[in-house]
């Protein structure tokens, strides 16, 4: 059976961001520094993303401004999936999420979600959109689309998203808890949600909503080095360039990407 | 008896900075980043800021550009707190806590003060003034206003403010002694003074004097989670404009300021 | 015997950087901010450096754009030693450290280095030149210029710089051990070498190479107070101005070349 | 008779601003770009505005956040124009426009106005609101508080504007015409009301809607030393700090205010 | 017969640049500024572009890193412009100019094309590859699809380029022929080609060759409102938003699309 | 009789500036914009700057922190025009156009200075300081070093400098008359003194005093391109990186630069 690749694919949607638009533009410039001569490919666990077999790039799906957009990543995804891609999504805001979501089902009717933010994403509607980038996962725990909903670096949580977290039976690891030692304990297979907002906007000024008091860098890289596996797929969105005033966001997108790869490489059969 | 409520106030006053001017102009940018819909009312112990009798705010105080202004600043906030507000004061520089603290006394014969900064501000004076930016924690002792004086995050002190500290009984815990572990023990009725160069620069970036290896907004926040009540009192100071080149740093000021106010409804008897 | 005087000298050099030219601008911007009225002459151990006799100040080299500039450095700093001053050298991009330690080896035969980056820079050669900022360490421990390398704040390992360290017996502590809780252990006569990558870029976004995940200041303060003695020598090299929009690495760099004059002011024999 | 004198009164109001809030932290910003050591005090045409009676200083208004704000603006004025004050008002945003000319109508019952913007700020309601900071030179005309309005700098006329425009008789000079050499003819007793959106955002980027293709800062200079007297008033509007990254925008609005202070001196009877 | 609307269609590739990419990721910030509410949707000539039939969107291509984007490329507009679509293609670098004249030759053998620029961008080849950013005119002058070369803003020119001006008999108006006051005379059909360095980097700092001593945006504006018809094609290019930190360019472009769509309509026969 | 050769010389020094350092650190930056890939090495003459025998490259002087530097800085001139350089000096703040103008005379007992800048730098002292860079030109003419000052730009002239403009017969061609269509009339032989805020900082950010409304980066290209000769040395002064928030300056430096050697090649007898 031949091995599942790390696959890049780039949905560039912001179409329901509830505050500023941007993230749209995102996966170019992710890439731009994922591949920069300022840096070398190799990850911290030293794998040669440059190899053939451990990185391809599905490109970016051409979406339309309205919510025909959700079917289309889905499709994408779904397509990606059969072939052996293990997505690795480029936001788009987060409203992506749940048509990843809705692809990986049925290949992965058992999954648990480690989800990195410092919203938790749980509206059941917002501005009277129920696919804002404020509800993804209030869609994806109705559907059932994941067995267990993990999220680490709230701190922007309400009480309606309470009411849901508890309705939903979240596992809510704010950063009150993290900053008290509390880490999350998780078992595959998984997928990674990771907003740039759950870092503390010191380390990615280039998000719609900054809240500071969040995550550093290092500890959400400790975090992606210490999941269990196998990770079968991931997203990392609500990179907003026109918030990235020295440009420092991309290349933070960047990093957490290559050491996503990392873990998916090294939690996945090869050969 | 009624309520006492966390009140807003700003004191738009730099006249008696050292280095760089700026700090004025603060006020309505952080009533804004608090206000903004980026984010939501909620703090991280979810209490809703925008219920009623949870926050007020009365205006900014118009303020001279001479010493006048120390007596405008003790008169408004005198009024504030004998209107049963809780004062949070947005400054400004440093300069204004001085006259806060004569403002509060009589209400607060025994107060203690939690005072987060880079630097002591304890000079007896400083380019020939007495109520420069650098000085008032050294007025407030002279005139016993308070009981006892915590500083953290200290990383700017010199022989002068050494004596001064020594003299005055000042309680210093500094950048070393805090990456050391120690944390200040406190009790109350206490007093709040957050000037956010405190914080590392790469954190708060906005100020005045960039003195880097200071707090992350996350030590600070725990912190103030942590402060034994009841918190009478409260400024936010030294946020200047012209350096936030990101604008990062409004956003920093208005989460510290909603914690601050989560923290006095938590420690004051309502109702 | 007279005593031995830390002393800035600039090496205002860049011609063998690999990506982004700029950091030979950056001597007069480091003193800029390390004399700055925004702050004070003290270190965090109350040493006051604009007392006579504490720090001096040997200029800029004149360098030219081609290798010709490591003679130059090596002869310069071979003289500032031998004039009895510990040279705290102000890059330029890295490859002014293999000079560096040329000059001083002849004084110190038995030499341990510690190297804050989040390169390893053991390159063979880089883009075909072996004085290339990504090969100083290489060259110095070819021509064993030093008994230990111990290197901190590495993120950007790969294959060939791997085999390199394992051959020289390079002791590596990358963010994932730092992160684990690992610190060196290391015994005098020292060398540090600092580039301002070893940060996270948020801490120092003015450097060529950004490589998220990195130390903070600090950390990096607390590892510079806790080394043993005597210093001998340091640099602070590849802050690039031309990367710093918001000016703030100056500032860093500024901070740590003052914390590194006061561990050279305890750890020398004074007098 | 006692000479009137030019006199800064701050409107820090941006309650009613549609698209960005942040222009009511302006008034601090422009008097210390105007009073900095980085200038002197002498305007183009050599007049010294630190010499007594050159210039007042009437302080900033405090303005709630309703529009109770617009009384108290029209009171503020009318008492400085009492005082024999020429008001240079400092937004806040241009809503504040409208309740100065009804403060000076009563003083001026023949008054001309050159308004200087991208946009004609002529709707009838925005977004609901008749007193948006798109709707001043509506209420203006439908009051008849002044008899010529002309304005230079146009570029987002609109349908809506069009009809308002050709209904009171609005003299525009829109951008294509000032492109082809066209200027106002006007003749006092005469107001100035600059929107800072009315330079191109090069040259004054840090406004809430930037319309690229506007004026220089030398045309309006130009324009203000060539027009005739008595200017009996003036604005300065829409400079919102949180969009002005460089801080460029600050010395923009503190050089025009100072010509505009020459050619009120220039323009009004002195002793 | 129906009416040809404009068409916007984003050609996010940048993989033939030679010095810095990024701009692959301008289509969706280009139209957010195009779209935002800090605007409004009409022209400086009164046309509403938000009227059915003014203004179509036919999405973003998506493009591969290598040359099978240029047929993508010719292949998308033949479509779009089959389709009665008149297309304003939204860069990606100047390498896309090159199909999109190929796609518009079938429909217009004769065609005038002005090209506004900073550079000739005429070079046989450039870094080994004949379809970098920096030749796509010389590939279309060696196909003949185009009758007559004007270009506008030259100021980075060379010996090598010049000769190839020569050979194709291309019109320069460089920026001192510019100064002097030399305008092009155009007829139709005619297609703009719009590089937004031709732009001062002061109006346009979001490039990646930044080539001071150019056009100013009115300047600009004022050619494209005198050009004669009918406008069958446009394109601008060479958006970079990691050189764009005030976020400027954005609009700069937008408001350029804007007139070349009141351009096209008001040059195409309608109806 | 050998060829004089254009010679670039960087003189980092800013020690007499009296508002904000920087200008120091200003050499490096310009050469790396000059010789960037970014641009070619043509000017717009088309002459090539990278013959041989076109430009030449004396690397920076050595400057010490006090007034020891002007004896240094003309040494350092009087040499390289002995070895028939024609110095291009690189600043360093304008108190260096001092000793660089001692250099110049004895060789060019005859000669004309244009001084293109906002402010006329004419103070008999300031600060105390009679070196300061506000004085160079009182202490040019008092030692009757040059023939004829023409200034160009001024937007900064008071009161006493006024009259020291006419006690030496300063023709000032302030942007009043600039923007009338005066223009200066100069013979040869003639020294070009470029302060970079001569531009509008909306050009030229990076300086440490900004003053709006001044001339466009084409004006000062198109003067410079005008110029009678023979140009026998010239300086680009006052390029400040620490304000320069986009980099943008360090391009215009360079731009000025290449087009002052272009008219040194033209207006220089050759071989």
């Amino acid at each position: 059976m031949s091995k599942r690749t790390p696959t890049l694919i780039g949905l560039p949607w912001d179409s329901n961001s509830s505050y500023l638009r941007g993230a749209a533009a995102a996966p170019p410039l992710i890439r731009q520094a994922l591949f920069s001569p300022a840096s070398n490919s190799w990850t911290e666990s030293l794998i040669d993303i440059s190899l053939p077999g451990n990185l391809s790039d599905a490109g970016d799906l051409t979406l339309p401004e309205n919510d025909d957009a959700l079917l289309l990543i889905e499709d994408g995804i779904s397509r990606l999936a059969r072939d052996r891609g293990l997505p690795l999504a480029l936001g788009g805001d987060h409203a992506v999420t749940y048509p990843v979501l809705r692809a990986l089902e049925p290949l992965h009717p058992r999954l648990n979600l480690l989800h990195i933010d410092a919203h938790p994403d749980l509206y059941a509607e917002f501005d009277g959109k129920r696919f804002s980038h404020a509800c993804p996962f209030a869609r994806i725990l109705e559907e059932k689309l994941i067995d267990r909903l993990v999220q680490v670096g709230i701190r922007g949580m309400n009480g309606h998203q309470k009411t849901q977290a508890e309705r939903f039976g979240v596992e809510t690891i704010d950063m009150r808890s993290w900053a008290a030692g509390i880490r999350p304990r998780l078992e595959g297979p998984l997928y990674i949600s990771i907003d740039l907002d759950g870092l503390d906007p010191a380390f990615a000024p280039g998000v719609s909503h900054r809240e500071p008091g969040g995550l550093s860098v290092r500890e959400v890289i400790t975090l992606i080095q210490s999941l269990p596996g196998p990770i079968v797929g991931a997203d990392i969105v609500e990179y907003n360039p026109t918030q990235d005033v020295s440009g420092l966001t991309a290349w933070v997108a960047a990093k957490l990407a290559k050491e996503v790869i990392a873990r998916m490489l090294e939690t996945n059969p090869q050969g």
